[in-house]
């Protein structure tokens, strides 16, 4: 049966409502999170994209810019995350015909107290916010899919 | 066959690259965009959320706000998009137990000369992002999924 | 005895929670709202800031500039705060050696759907702060009093 | 007799105009500072505040949310603040009856070479005016009250 | 002999302190403004550019992003800018073999009370900065030039 | 002749794209940049503002703020800058008779693990954008001139 027991509420106030953990006590060591996500499309707007042609211009490094410039963001959105000096942002967009869509990685890496999981959520998110921004005026029913973290090294708990 | 031909490519400029397109010409109008999103998890983090019991406080309040707060800084976070003087911002997070996790729907409103897609789907995003951000002390695991847009009405192309 | 029968609960969704009211049917119209406070000091800090040997450099000047520029993040800065077109940002500071300290008033305009008294009360609040910033060197006493709407002009509801 | 000869004067360039020190040679240590502040208002107000009907829904909540996410602001509202890794944000409301209102303490850390004073003090500034802004439909005549430091640890100069 | 006297003093405050002046009464008009400027190198680094190889990857479509997006930022960059919605934003990149380096030019439109040239301006400089970056592992002595405005149309005063 | 070799191409990911990269390894040093800049301008306009009669008040004193706070904003301005903690920023204007305008000059420094050329110069360009915001009611021909790097230390290439 599973366990439901809390785990260490670190993050509570004496009134049970949200806080930012105090992680002044934590190491400072290279902390790195890999996330990934989908977003994916009709064939015609797949495509068009793949050909050059999508109506707004550089659909993928448009969205790639986006995504960096947004983990660089992240404390000021998520309201309880650290601000961290991020010390790497790569996002790599990767075609799939199969998929009709495309697979995001955003990689994120900083030199700090906490781990860069939000940030490298963030990466994808915006960059699959962009891409749909880029590909909407060809196609109404885009979806961005399976957002989730796949690695997180240098903290107490990896993944 | 599909037709490929690419639609009006009204974003381009001469050397195919992007641009914020012109919408100085179009009506001023009411806009509305409704989109929505899902965040699953395991069903013991599901269940910590929903007694209250979350390491980091209030779960769905802090998400919510944060949603609302995002869709305020699409225009900064998306590169082409116009920014707009939204009058109606509303996010809504419905607990599933089937889905073990949470359906998270944004509506926005503006008055303005293009639409508030991006805007409901950058608060949906958000807030997915911020609830994850909330119990991922709990759990690594946990997936955003399925965010699209499901109702747009006011401009030239409805959905 | 005080009806506390609550008000119009136009801003509350079915869950209680927060959500950014619905202001698309209200008229544009000009709307203004003035604010004022107070920074409280020792009567050496304040001779030390008006005979401009303040260690920051120039106090009141550098105050202005923050409380304008921060009234124009105010719908960043406060959760549900509807994001509007400014016409007019006025800042001034008045010395007033009974009080030793400073009186702030803004004073903002807008030609839109909803009123401005959270940009003018954000305006001072900053103002203040950046006037206590400028100061602290000198002591760490300073204390900000007394911050209130005192006029609001072209909405529904007037003061 | 006071001493109003100023104190060292790091801040001054030349032309006695405003700079944002060097703290380059300054020590990294853990820093902590609390200040407080208070929000007064009518009875009437302050039960439906407490009973939860207020018509933004839940005040207290969005209040500390926008306190936290201000306090990371601070370098980019304040002039001559310097950008700080924060480590700990708490912002704590305690409801007065006698006061008939509410006080607001925001303690902030930083492991960093200047202190955060100035992220406390705006922490308490914004999550008074959000408990503002949640309120004002019932009232226009809420005052924003006390805002100072109450301490102060770890750089050279203690409160 | 040059004629001195001020013009319409209407941004002074009785204090001769900045102000965000107030252009409540001006009326709404579509406006445009076009604003140029350059970025000089040496040849090498230029043909690095031009062939694709230089070390930080698209620099010409980056810059071009990072200048639309930095023209929505205006009014928080600018202290006296008001906040304006922007309608339209385009930015030009062209190569110049005699001139070796870049010519870049910001269109920006809204449909506004005042004009925009402050928002191309910014635009034009911000892509010269970040083409700047892109291609500072190459040479550090690129320098940015002639940063003006070249046509203003849609208020009382045009160019 | 010139050697068109690349340098090292760490900033490139498989694809050619952008990305920010990797400094996790780079020592931590403290590190300046000096940047400069120019804003020329008619005599009369020249002559107002060194009288103080500009129309929106204090030109350089409010050119000076802007420029401090927009070194804080680099790494949101500037796609693929990475986010350091600053702890010095100088902007210093002179006027100059014979330009008939100002010289802007910038000093920025972090303890960091990259530099802070970005910062600066993006300190010079705002500052000269500023300064042209607060003359352009008197002229519209004001030119910003000559934006480039004149120093760097604490890193592995000077200047």
């Amino acid at each position: 049966m599973q366990d439901l027991s809390p785990t260490k509420l670190s993050h509570l106030d004496e009134t049970g409502s949200a806080q930012m953990v105090d992680v002044s006590s934590k190491s400072v060591t290279v902390r790195e999170a890999i996330a990934t996500g989908q977003v994916t499309m009709k064939k015609s707007t797949f495509i068009q994209i793949e050909e050059g042609n999508a109506p707004k211009g550089d659909v993928l490094g448009t969205a790639k810019i986006a995504g960096i410039m947004a983990a660089k963001q992240t404390s000021s959105l998520i309201p309880l995350c650290h601000p961290l000096p991020l010390t790497k942002i790569e996002v790599i967009i990767t075609p799939d015909d199969n998929l009709c869509g495309y697979h995001i990685q955003a990689r994120v890496k900083t030199e700090g107290k906490t781990g860069v999981e939000m940030e490298a959520l963030t990466a994808v998110s915006v960059t699959a916010l962009t891409l749909y921004d880029m590909a909407k005026a060809m196609e109404k029913t885009i979806t961005i899919e399976a957002i989730k973290l796949v690695s997180k090294t240098g903290g107490k708990s990896s993944l």
